[in-house]
């Protein structure tokens, strides 16, 4: 068991009720990952989306999302939540460059950016990570799809998303060029 | 006194003992502010640096810096901090995108990133934010002064820095072309 | 008369001829700078949208655009088309940083990337330049207005674009973090 | 042949007169793609430098780079130029975004931006490439290696370059985080 993987499953860092209290006095550090497949060219021709029972006790499709531990890198958090999500045959290719595309501040008021978490505030570095291999969904998860750029910024697709996630795929959809 | 100032002020969110908890346990959420002048052209004339008492007990140069609240955007904190630190006649011209130009991860351990707290893991979002008015540092700096960037980047300015400050320095001139 | 304004309307670098050949072989180096006022904390709150006859003869809303001339950097050729485009007391403030938050490839065959110009194959940097002061635009354009985010993102005001700058103002406001 | 293949060989464009010629009136359009091995968090581990006849008549290390050409897109060239100098199996991993990490201006004269071009004005677009297969670079080039982070930006190899390459290197290094 590697050290990363020691430290995502030992529990040891916080108890689920220093975790519920940490949450209600300070922003929390999260990850957001959009994975996509790229031509030969780099170019995005589609998104994955999982279908997944959120906080806000709705199934949705969501992005590869998760908190970074104590003592935990942004990239080590990125991989565990990759490989915990899309399964271990990924193969994700992260950006060399640490900056995330965009941030996303969860709150839970809905008024204060849109973005929304009911448990916590939330600070989310979000990042497009291209994807190689094939996904092969935890169970957690009731489903993996891949759509098309044209799609994930479809009404309908959008409309299966909350929390403001359609809003992060389209931002991701716009910093690759493919937003409609 | 303003929400935010209350928020920053009151203290009301975590006491001394709960902070110090808390950094045990979970990543804080940081924001670094390198200041910049810029000519007509937006092309950066100086960096704004600080001396400062640092967290490893140093006497040392720095940029803004400073923790997010709960509760509080980040761009609310980078307010915060840049009045604070720059005084409230600064005039800071915070960037329209949320996006920060880096990633530093903080670590007690200096071998796992370079930048280093001695106090907690932290993750700060960098930004570079242009200064338009005069700035009177807190009473907490010892000094405020504007270097060119080729004296930022230079052995002597670097080694008044700790804890990876000069790097993030270099990686801020870099960003904006200035790098020599 | 400045050098840079010597250098836009000596009309010394190409005959009206040798610019229209050098169209048909060559991609030109243009800038897009989408103008926007900002709050004190840096959030986009208005969008600015010229009127003004375009290359395929439509009279459309568009961003501020033009050709970098030879010898010209990037940041003189972003104030002197911002100069034009929208007075003298506009004071944009360019950034810092020289990275364009997207790339517009226009080709005169609209099914390349969707970004369109009859005249020629077209690469533009695109920036957003938040204004401080009044803008004037000049005589050329019949009108200037700011408009917010999300009418700026409305299906009205991009049936009055063409040439793909609705696309570009929605990547804009999604890089802000403002497309609704 | 590709099409893509056929536009880089079939020289219908531009003879070597007509270029020559145009380069004296109009700013050409380049990419600037510096090649990086990354390890499985997506961390660079090497950059890779090509030794090669450059334009100053220099035998000097260099990043990958060369002209867009009149109806091709930055995509395109960006692959065709990766193919050209790394060799067929080198598998380059373009970023899904096609936002530059950096624009370099080259200039004849070396005072403008300090990077500099004898032939021309260019406007180079520079992105970091991960190149994930085995390279085997043209026989243009005299060889092509891999250095640390820490190499790259050292004054030995720092002095083997020319016209700017070693700020680009140092900027590049920066934008991921590996600047020392």
């Amino acid at each position: 068991m590697s050290d990363i993987e020691q430290l995502a499953t030992s529990g040891a860092w916080l108890t689920p009720d220093d975790l519920s209290s940490a949450r209600e006095r300070l922003p929390i550090v999260y990850v957001d990952a959009v994975p996509v497949r790229v031509d030969d060219a780099g170019r995005v021709v589609a998104i994955g989306l999982l279908l997944r029972a959120m906080a806000d006790d709705t199934i949705s499709r969501a992005v590869v999302t998760g908190r970074v531990l104590y003592g935990e890198t942004i990239r080590a958090a990125l991989v565990r939540h990759l490989n915990k999500d899309l399964g271990p045959l990924a193969q994700p290719q992260l950006p060399p460059n640490p900056s995330p595309f965009t941030i996303v501040e969860y709150f839970p008021d809905p008024t204060v950016t849109g973005f929304v978490d009911p448990r916590q505030h939330a600070v989310s570095l979000a990042y497009i990570v291209p994807v190689l291999g094939e996904c092969y969904p935890a169970p957690e998860s009731l489903d993996f799809s891949w759509v098309t750029p044209a799609e994930a910024a479809s009404k309908e697709v959008s409309s299966e998303m909350t929390g403001g996630q359609d809003r992060l795929v389209r931002m991701a959809l716009a910093h690759v060029g493919c937003l409609p």
